[in-house]
């Protein structure tokens, strides 16, 4: 374990990690951390390591991409000052491409995201002491898939950053993928995104084992 | 076009077929048919063929598998008398062997499907002159994933079904291929089943051509 | 087929384009386009050429007079650069003469209309290469009804900025006309005006032939 | 004023009566008598003739047919022994032949609603001292318009009905007839049969002339 | 009748006249003019008098004291140039006096209510040729009873103001006196002002006798 | 203080009792008293009198006369066993002759009130060891008003009928009488029955000083 | 009975206070203090002393603590000008350390509780004439508990601002652990807070005692 | 891992098990399994053991206590025929004799509770391979507290019962005292019943550990 007593653990991404948290706090009483993979980590830390006093925050935001992330990176991470930063973001900047294709203004393309990505890191890395990235993930076994072909190769430049600034590195693709060896993506969710019943919590806890 | 005037035409299937339209009656002022292919049909005929006076009646149900159309029959096919009855049928029976693997009462598997849907076409096909059989469809353009394979097992049998009984006979999935050849899934639904928008309209459209 | 792979399609008008769009975007995911002619034209256009890459928009709102366009002609048309734009405008500026009698300041009148329509087509020919001009439309047979007849003189407006401008041109109502041989008005609206079940679709597909 | 002290009133009918009266009742605290031309008759009953106290019911259901009064009969209009009853009924009775031309179930010829009509007055004079027949209307001044050529027709049977059995008799499509020399019918109602704005008032009124 | 062609005639008040009035216009189609006295007269003048054109305009705020009126008086009144003006004010003035006596910022008191109406009459009558003024009143038979008492104080205000001005006058509280020999108070009003009924409309009526 | 230890203490009356409570039991958690006076006369037991263990239910039902007890007698009360009950019943018997004057089935007379509340108290005295008989009230300090004369008599009949059968008496028209010296009905409730703010509160706590 | 004529009485803190308060004003017809003890105490005054014209105002909000009171004092009592002022609040200053231990913004430590009830008492002193100061309190009869233990020392607080600015004073958690010693904590609040049936009508009541 | 492929899990209980599950059903898609431990069990099992096909039904109702559960056996656990059966009851049993002290019809004293659990077990075992008695608890840390130290008698039942009838075991009591070594109940859920955040998860997990 990792995590030192009191810190703030700040989760960042999209609708996978928004799932109805409290808008704009992300944290407090109730549902406030949504009920999402955010939440079963929170549940984990707190009936595991409940002398650890963790602080979770909960600042995904639904459809974001990480082009959206950039915009609100000043006040949603920077002067939230966590010692850890999660980063799950990609999913919304490769569907866009998928689902609405004509709608070019919509789409981040693979530069963008490297580009974008990196200079978040950059810009964070000295403040915050414990950065995870996370790939973003397609629920589709067939590795040839368009959709997935292009997630995967998003995924890689999560790798490539993390690689390249050190930070920690969770494969969420390849989490499902164990899954699908066994499962139809249906079963998990209809998009093959959001998964039915808060079936990414492995994913969320990989991050303290 | 093979309709004649002030005949009845009659669709009957699952939630592609259902779409909102009126319960119980299924036809009505406003909104009765539904927001789905059946009030494209209707649209196209009454202002293509307005002297016609077809009779368009929708007896779609959300999540309706051919046990259940077996179930409703008497009441919302044989009593109703129409001249044409459409019957597109099975993406549930199939569906849910892939979303509730480990709920197999949910599941009708083929053998049940191919039985009961000649039992249905066998009791109504001296009643009602023209019936038209539609195979279900899986927007999934990879016939070698599991469901799409699986689905095209059942288009199959509606295929025999329709040549033992000679009636009319659309293979939807066929349809959806060739619009599939240039767009993702994605772009017509989410869920591979559910078009976003009023896509599964040309599949309709070729019933009368 | 005169539209071109990837080119924008931009509708605007009244309540008749409008039909619950999303607001103010007109495109996306979901119900974007509403549910009303413009949906038909997107459905009909993905699905019969869906290589072409069509990205339609919707500007449609209800309620509106060609006044209300000029208002936000920069913003909605102007700003959007798109390849085609289809306008479809005056039956509002018609019908508050004949249900709003008393209330002048909501008449739109013929002098206003004819010049408005005229600046809007002058300031965007330059720009937008392909504009489609469709007439407003009284669902009512009897061309001696007093809001028939000024709903024709509007048309006539219509056809003559079309050909002044050297514009495609659509009659909406005689495409009504043709199925008022058939059937009475209000089988196919209660108000004359706001079809019940989609029955515009004619007059859209009318624009590829 | 030929009511008498402490009498009941009731009315029966469609739309045109109902206008969300309390249901089943029809009477009582409130809006009971819902906000149409009863609740116009009621008020000026009680603010000119404070002192009959005069019981008023309402007893109209929307989109009640001839065929519909006939079944709730017994229940709704004997067994409350009225002295006074007002009938208006028949805009159903003709308007599905024009809105719903191909559903003949829902279709009410002129002489099932002349029988109809007929027995229920015969059947209810001996018991109801007072009986008012009101004619249906259309807001349709061109008297040649398919629609209105039939409620004219229909208007006729009541007039005959009520000079055979020596009833009351109001001509409500002359009553709007004099306003369409005027008014154009939109002004009055969207749909030429609800009124906008309780409009019908005059009709009510002129039963106690 | 002085009403002439075309002119506009606005009401002016608190809940009485408001009656669910859209807000802010005050016109237009549906139930733009509220379902109180408002629409009584126009229901009138539409009905008896098409050919005038009245144009009717309710610009009543539920809950409003002469003082409220004073704050809007510029935009609702003088700004809408009405030709007729009907004033009915002063039922929330005095009630706050009765319902709320601790909370005195809530009270209107006979000194400036008069010099408020005084205000207002001066100010509009040499645009508007036409004033009425229509005292408020209490559904209350009994003169001696504290708040009824003070209603007629302010009534009688209101006449002399009338009189000050040769403007017309309504005695609402007499029209509703009248009604009292026969009724009890509870039938027309449970809290002796808001008629259950729209039982006001004598009194509306009475403007065009 | 005379209640006893654990014993159950029931209300049953009108909408002055039922104020919202649980239905059908009357009883348990959060707002089962409902908010009217039974809830204070339980926060006074239960702050007051903790170590008693009273069970307080609540069987009000707005809009009841006695007639309607009557029918729920055997069920609301008897099968219920209390070992004190408190009645409160009769303003809708008198009202409904104020506020509904032609519908003579909603009124329940003099005679009928005295013959089944004392049928009532005779069939539950044995039973029950503790009846409160309290009186109807109208906020009325016009003793000459119809409403309050008659409610006054009403009242007579229920202090006659505790008289004879011995019961607890309150006469809750005095407590309000009192009330009403220094305070106008309005202050109280608008409708002279249903206190805004909990002020019948007083009536309840005369119980057990 | 301290209160004089037409004195206002406000009252400022939390949800206890609050209880769905009319915002912003906090007076006024109907619901407008709410359903707490501040419309217990109201209606005590009303009934019992209504010819002294107490104006009562609430100005609670849910989830303040003393940091918040400080940041609207100005507008919310200083502008109010009352002639009595109570205060209660503290529950949350101490129950967020309990229930959000993580989240030290929202903590408001015995410090800065101490200092800022300080502050306000002392700038409103001379102009309000009377203040009442009520501890906080947490139904939990072991005074072991840690957060009681905590909410008895921001009551100590109270104590001794009381004693300093010569307040009165009211320990209201002496008034609970009376209770208490009859009741368990869940008879009066699941959450030992929020009082499930009014049951803090005590405390408001020993203020005028 | 004691689960063998395809068996069924089936859980029964109060509202922590319920949590907003399918009725009647309490298996399907989405959110059928509700948002509790039983979701937790189930993400649990379909992420890290895919391929054994378990199928969990959540059979849960809020509110009940073991006599509820007795009078549904049949119904919701016999017919169901589950090769694993997890029982968690008796929070409401203990509950109800601290909040409603005086309704004693709500309460199920240990000796009901330990015959009744004891039946329902006997009944079951032959049928049902596998049974887990979890005890029921109450988030208090101090023992001594009055219904902390019921709820350990009643656990003591549970433990008994399990050891009479060889069945698996889970002392949740135990779970949560070990989380309330470090956060105070509070943090956990403010009743100390029904955790804010799915804090339950812990002792889910524990049986299959």
């Amino acid at each position: 374990m990792k995590l030192k007593k009191e810190q703030k653990l700040l989760f960042i991404g999209d609708s996978v990690t928004d799932c109805e948290r409290l808008k704009p706090d992300g944290e407090g009483l109730f549902q406030a951390l949504g009920n999402g993979y955010v939440s079963f980590v929170d549940a984990f830390l707190q009936s595991s390591y409940p002398a650890l006093g963790i602080r979770v925050v909960n600042k995904g935001i639904s459809g974001d991409t990480v082009r959206d992330l950039k915009a609100r990176w000043q006040e949603d991470v920077m002067e939230q000052k966590p010692e850890w930063l999660v980063i799950m973001i990609g999913i919304n900047d490769v569907w866009r491409q998928f689902d609405s294709p004509f709608i070019s203004d919509h789409h981040v393309y693979i530069e963008e995201y490297q580009k974008t990505l990196d200079e978040l890191v950059t810009q964070t890395k000295e403040i915050v002491g414990n950065i995870v990235l996370m790939t973003p993930y397609f629920i589709e076994p067939n590795s040839e898939d368009a959709m997935r072909a292009k997630m995967d190769a998003y995924g890689q430049v999560v790798s490539q950053v993390a690689k390249k600034h050190e930070t920690m590195f969770i494969d969420t693709q390849q989490a499902f993928n164990k899954i699908l060896e066994n499962l139809y993506p249906a079963t998990i969710a209809w998009d093959r995104v959001h998964p039915q019943c808060n079936r990414t919590y492995r994913a969320g806890k990989s991050i303290f084992k």
